[in-house]
C-alpha cells in the first residue's frame, strides 16, 4: 500500500475526548475514528488487523468442527420472552413498520437455540457447534473505555450442543484449548480464570484474562504460575494469602481484561439437548493488544496481527533513491509480501514519528546514505538499526 | 464437509410461510432459516456462499483502488439532523442509556462524508474510495420477498472523494466496470440500467438490474440489444415503441431486481469534496442468483458461488464401497478441492434428492456398481451422467 493515497493517517495530536489507552492510540495512528460515545468506525489499518484476527479465530473454530453461520441483529420481543431476558437492561429496544418489537441482540442463545431445536431432533444429529462473527449492541451507560467497551462491537459467539452432559463438558474442554491457542497466536497472554455463571449456570464460567492496568477485571493469581486464577468475585481466598492450589506461591489481585468467555449452559435455553456458549471479541482484542503492546512513541504490532509486516520508508532527495525505493517496494509486493510504502514527500523526522506511531513489526530505510542494495532495517520496540544487503533483509523481516 | 455432520440440512418440506422463490429455495436446501418477518439467518451453507460473493466483491473494490474499513450501524440523530434524514420513514429509531438517540444505518452517506471532512481537507488528499461490507437496517413495512427485501441485510458500500466534478465522473464509470466485472462473476447478467436520481441528484444514476420474474422493479430494454435500458420511472418512450438510441430494435418492458446502484451524489454531502457512492447488496445477490438459477429439483449454483464445487455421494452397502468413497473424499481434501460427502446412511433415493436441492456444480457418485478407480459424474442441471476414470474426473470437475 502506498502510504500517499491511504485514506486516513496519523494525526498530530492526541484525540482530545479519549481517555482509553486503546481509543487514543488507535484514533492518532489512524486505525479508529469516533462517531459517537462508544461509537466507532474501524478505518482500513483497523480492518486489516481484524481482518488478521478474525482469520486467526476462524482457522481455529473450523479447527474443533464449527461450522460458520450469522445471524441477525434484530431478534423479536417473542425470542426474548421465552427466555425471560426481554427485560435485561443492555436490550437496545425498537419498534418496527408493523408495530413488532424487537431487541437488537447482545448475545444469540436464545436465536440458535431455537435454530437447534428445529435442526438437531435426534441423537444422531448431536454433537453440533456453529459459529459467527457478527455485530453486537449493548446499551451501555457509560463509555470510556474505548473499543473495550463499545456500545456495539463485533463478537465471535460459538454455540455447542450435546446429547449428554458428558459430552458438553468434553468439548468445553477441548473449546477451552482452541481459545488459548487464538490467544497466544494473536500476541497476548490470557489466563484461564473462573468466575461465576451468573443467571447461566451454578457451575464455575471459564475468563480469558489479559493482565492490564486499564483492565476493568479484578482478578486472584498465584505468584508462583500454578495456574490458580479466580475472578475475585467469587474468591474465597485473599489477596496476600498462601495459594489455596499450589500451597507455594502468594494470591496476588490484578486488573484484567476478559477477552473471552465460555459458559457451560447445560439445559437453560432448551429442554432438548445440552448446550454451550463461548465468546471473543474481536474488537476487544484488538483493543486490549494495544492497551498493553505500545510505547510511547506507539502502537507495537505483534507480528500475526499487524496491518503490514514491513513499513518501507523512503527518505532523501536524490530521484536515485526514489527509484531504488520504488523498485524495491514493488519487488516485494510482487513476492506476495505485505509492505506499506512512506511514498510521501515529507520530512525524515516525520516519516520515522509516523512510523512507530503506525507500529508494524520492520521499518525499512532506504536513503541517499544508505550504499545500493542495501538497506537499513529496525525491528518495532528495538532501539538499534542496522545496514544489510536486501535479500538478507528480505529473510529475516519475511522469512 | 462431511454431511453426516452438518448442522442444517435439506427439509422434507417447502416452507408454508414464504412466497419468495429465494426463501422458498434457501430454506428447503438448507442455507436459511427464518428468524421473523424479513429477518433470517444465514445457515453454514448460505455463510460458505456469502463468503465467496463477499470475496469477489472485496476483488473488485480493492482493484479501484478502495480500501475496506468498517462503519457503525448506531448513528446518532446529530449526524441524520445535519444531512436532512432524520425523518425517513426507513430509519430505525432507539434511545441509549444516557438518553442519547440513534438512527439503525440503512445507508453511510452522512457517516463517511463526516469522517473524509477530517481527512481529505487539502487537494493532496484527493482522490479517496473506500468500501465497507457491513449490516445495513431498513423498517419496511412488507416484508415478502425473502432476503431480496430483508429488514436486516448485508450492503456492501462504496464511496469516493474527489476534487473536481470531472474526476468523479471518470472514477464513476471505472467502478460501473468493475460492478459488471462483479455481476459477471457471480454468475448474473444484470443490465445497466438508467434511472432517477431521487432526492441525491438531477443526474441520471445508475442502477444494474437481473431480469427475473419475481423483480418488483419495471425496466424498459430494446429487445434488439443495442444497450439501451431505463426504469419504467423514467422512460419516457412506451413499451412497443421503436429504440429511442438504436432505431432498431422494439422496447420491451421486463420485470427485475435490482442488485446494485450507483449515485453522482456530488456536494450534497459535503461542500469540501465532490462524492459518489455505489452500493451492492450480497445477501440480496445471493437471493437473486436463486432467483434466476434453479429448476423444480432444486438450487442450480454458479461454480465461482457455488458452496462446494462437488457433491461426492456414496450408494450401496458394501464396506469396500464405503472404503473407496472415503479414500476419494481424502483425497480431494488433500489437493485443496472443495467437496461436501454424503457419507450418510440413506437410500439412494435421498441422496440424489437433497444433490440436486442443495445444487452444487458436479454430482459425483461411487456405489457398487461403478468398476473401481473410476465414478460417475453428472453436471447439476444436466440429464446425463458419465462413467469416467478418477483422473479424469478431477480434471473435468475441478480442472
Amino acid at each position: 500500500m502506498l502510504q500517499s493515497r491511504q485514506f486516513a493517517r496519523v494525526l498530530d495530536q492526541w484525540p482530545k475526548d479519549e481517555e482509553a489507552i486503546n481509543a487514543r492510540y488507535l484514533i492518532r495512528a489512524g486505525f479508529l475514528s469516533k462517531t459517537a460515545a462508544g461509537v466507532y468506525t474501524l478505518l482500513p489499518l483497523g480492518q486489516r488487523v481484524l481482518h488478521k484476527i478474525n482469520a486467526i479465530i476462524r482457522e481455529e473454530m473450523n479447527g474443533v468442527g464449527a461450522e460458520e453461520l450469522s445471524m441477525p441483529a434484530l431478534i423479536p420481543k417473542r425470542i426474548w420472552e421465552q427466555s425471560g431476558r426481554w427485560e435485561v437492561p443492555v436490550v437496545y429496544k425498537l419498534t418496527g413498520a408493523d408495530g413488532e418489537e424487537y431487541g437488537l441482540g447482545w448475545t444469540h442463545e436464545e436465536v440458535i437455540a431455537e435454530i437447534g431445536e428445529k435442526y438437531l431432533v435426534a441423537e444422531k444429529f448431536l454433537p453440533r457447534a456453529v459459529y459467527q462473527i457478527q455485530t453486537k449492541f449493548r446499551k451501555e451507560a457509560r463509555a470510556k473505555s474505548g473499543i473495550l467497551r463499545g456500545r456495539e462491537f463485533l463478537m465471535k459467539d460459538l454455540y455447542s450442543f450435546h446429547a449428554t452432559e458428558a459430552d458438553m463438558r468434553a468439548y468445553y474442554e477441548v473449546v477451552a484449548e482452541a481459545y488459548k491457542r487464538v490467544f497466544a497466536r494473536v500476541g497476548l497472554q490470557a489466563l484461564v480464570c473462573e468466575a461465576s455463571g451468573g443467571d447461566f449456570t451454578k457451575d464455575y464460567t471459564h475468563e480469558f484474562q489479559v493482565v492490564a492496568e486499564s483492565g476493568e477485571d479484578l482478578i486472584y493469581v498465584c505468584e508462583a504460575g500454578c495456574g490458580f486464577c479466580q475472578n475475585k468475585e467469587i474468591a474465597k481466598v485473599g489477596a496476600g494469602e498462601q495459594c489455596p492450589q499450589c500451597s507455594k506461591g502468594k494470591i496476588e489481585e490484578k486488573k484484567a481484561i476478559e477477552v473471552g468467555n465460555i459458559f457451560r449452559l447445560g439445559k437453560r435455553f432448551s429442554e432438548k439437548f445440552f448446550m454451550a456458549s463461548y465468546g471473543i471479541g474481536p474488537t476487544r482484542v484488538l483493543g486490549t493488544i494495544v492497551e498493553v503492546s505500545h510505547d510511547e512513541q506507539g502502537i507495537v504490532w505483534p507480528e500475526a496481527v499487524a496491518p503490514f509486516q514491513a513499513h518501507l520508508l523512503v527518505l532523501g532527495k536524490e530521484e536515485k533513491t526514489r527509484e531504488r525505493a520504488k523498485d524495491l517496494y514493488e519487488k516485494l509486493i510482487v513476492q506476495g509480501h505485505e509492505v506499506l510504502f512512506d511514498d510521501r514527500e515529507e520530512p525524515a523526522g516525520v516519516k520515522f514519528v509516523d512510523a512507530d506511531m503506525i507500529g508494524c513489526p520492520y521499518r525499512i530505510v532506504i536513503s541517499d546514505r544508505v550504499p545500493e542494495g542495501e538497506v537499513e532495517i529496525k525491528k518495532r520496540g528495538r532501539a538499534k538499526s542496522e545496514v544489510v544487503g536486501e535479500e538478507e533483509m528480505i529473510k529475516r523481516v519475511f522469512g
